[in-house]
């Protein structure tokens, strides 16, 4: 291994991401120096997020720059190592980027244990997705038994978690999700009480408000307790509408606005009436609870409690397609792209 | 004493409150029974939640029904006593309503203070105006040393709260009111570091965005840590524009909307770009702060820390007309109405 293929991002979108806004390349790999670590990537995981830092307006991080790497995390085996905590043919989780192979400093890896997790699952339900999930779930919407929980893009990496989380906690946990297939998945598989298909309630290519919360009614009949919001627009306005006093919204995601223009909130004035709380937050930024976080979710998964599901794209060169079908929700679970 | 004149509300407001919605009425006065009080009313409380309670629409309490008393907080004094806790003569707070005087449980009044607080200002900034403002403040904005806090309504009687006791706490404090003579008090009287007249900031009746956030930069240089926010609509969007990271906003009140639809609130994806938390809330709700927020404020007032201007229209069938002033800003500080 000499040389190794990455995607960069070539131009900001205008819109929607589209294909051309990526391009692949062929470098010759860097040396592996003192502390640092050569690490062929096995899967590289695909997040909604990432449409954010394609842009160059504000956002929580710096805009990923034009001609560098893609974000990324990934996960992969150790080739060469420089690092003491580190042997050849260790199994690692990294933030190398949309490439096929990486040197970094051994400090910004984390080794994982894949005889009762595969590796894959640490991109995902056991990795920042499921944290992120646990984090907003346990510390922003923090449910107590009976209480009814709402969760969006309910099948993805970050959804699926939350809402079979709920669950555990004695809540009523209703998923909101794009098809049938889907929605059967989550009250299926998941084992949540009730999903909403929002296809099926859209009309004209937008949500129609009044068939929504005609579904959301007849799903939560006791109101909503906590929303984790992964979508924002339409969706999140249909909730607000139906929360109980003193609910809490965790907002995680934006997706309806990741390729376009934000939607306005419809009525802010809910906040006061129904002594709503809602906070944003970014997993990254709260790394004390990822020890405790990566421990249950990790056991829920070897025990069988948690399921998931995994989208995989083959191939370095499918990833720009595969966001794009990610960002548009043609994903199923987790998304992923496998390397060689 | 044998009858009294109260206002109840003669029919519901379409947009804006108008004098048409209430009706002046002339009562026997009830009898005091055991545990009861008989009340004559020196102040009424005017405020804007009230407007709130003249919609048939959802709101955090039921609505205020037609032909009944107006709702509002009162300050009196004791005229006849069955409750063993209260003495004629006895200065009191209550809850009678428009009225210039009532029958009530003696469980539903407060004995109140007043060799160092006058009567009316336990209506204002040591009653349930000031107490909200200590809430939000302290139990929701939670300011450190250093911080901006932002405040509208900022001369009224919450905000000017507000703002002071961000002051107390080492924080910048930056008003928002309409006016140059308001925003000449909040600077000068109650020792705010800026104050931004939204009215000189508006064009064609409306916020202008451009030039709000012109004025917001040169008054919050740093960007905002705290917003208590009186008002929502066009400045709720701006303030949120200049929040920085893991700021926080209580919603205390949404006058914008209060007499006519609310606005939906521009950029609800900076709550998760800027990881805000928005939270809402009742200071009734929260009735063990209480003690401790009155004994802080009255010990502000007392020793001249904590400054209040209060508007006294004469006489109860003033109220009306001032309450509708009170809804677009006329009023100066506490608008109180002042009985016999």
């Amino acid at each position: 291994m000499t040389t190794y293929h990455r995607i960069v991002l070539a131009s900001r979108p205008v819109g929607p991401a589209a294909p051309e806004n990526f391009r692949l390349e062929e470098l010759s790999l860097p040396a592996c120096g003192a502390g640092q670590v050569l690490v062929r990537n096995r899967f590289l995981s695909l997040d909604p997020y990432m449409r954010g830092r394609m842009n160059e307006s504000k956002s929580y991080a710096a805009p990923q720059p034009l001609g560098a790497t893609m974000i990324g995390e990934t996960a992969g085996e150790v080739v060469e190592s420089h690092h003491p905590k580190f042997a050849v043919g260790d199994e690692v989780v990294g933030l190398l980027g949309w490439c096929e192979a990486g040197v970094c400093d051994g400090a910004a890896l984390r080794k994982v244990d894949t005889t009762r997790v595969p590796l894959s699952a640490h991109l995902g339900v056991v990795g920042m997705p499921g944290v992120t999930a646990w984090y907003g779930l346990n510390r922003i919407i923090a449910p107590k038994a009976g209480d009814t929980v709402v969760v969006s893009a309910a099948s993805g990496a970050v959804g699926s978690v939350v809402g079979q989380l709920a669950r555990q906690h004695g809540c009523r946990a209703v998923g909101v999700a794009g098809g049938a297939d889907k929605c059967a998945y989550v009250t299926g598989e998941l084992g949540l009480d009730a999903c909403i298909d929002y296809q099926a309630a859209s009309r004209d290519g937008g949500l129609d408000a009044v068939e929504f919360a005609r579904r959301l009614e007849a799903a939560a009949p006791n109101g909503i307790d906590g929303y984790f919001d992964n979508v924002g627009g339409r969706i999140l306005d249909g909730v607000m509408a139906r929360m109980n006093a003193f609910g809490r919204i965790a907002i995680c995601g934006v997706i309806s606005a990741y390729d376009g223009t934000p939607l306005p909130l419809k009525s802010p004035q809910l906040i006061l009436l129904s002594r709503l709380r809602l906070e944003g937050f970014i997993v990254s930024e709260h790394l004390d609870v990822w020890p405790q976080a990566l421990a249950e979710l990790g056991a829920g998964v070897a025990s069988g409690r948690i399921r998931y599901r995994e989208t995989i794209a083959q191939g370095l060169a499918s990833a720009p397609q595969a966001f794009i079908g990610l960002l548009k929700g043609r994903n199923f679970g987790k998304q992923l792209v496998a390397l060689g």
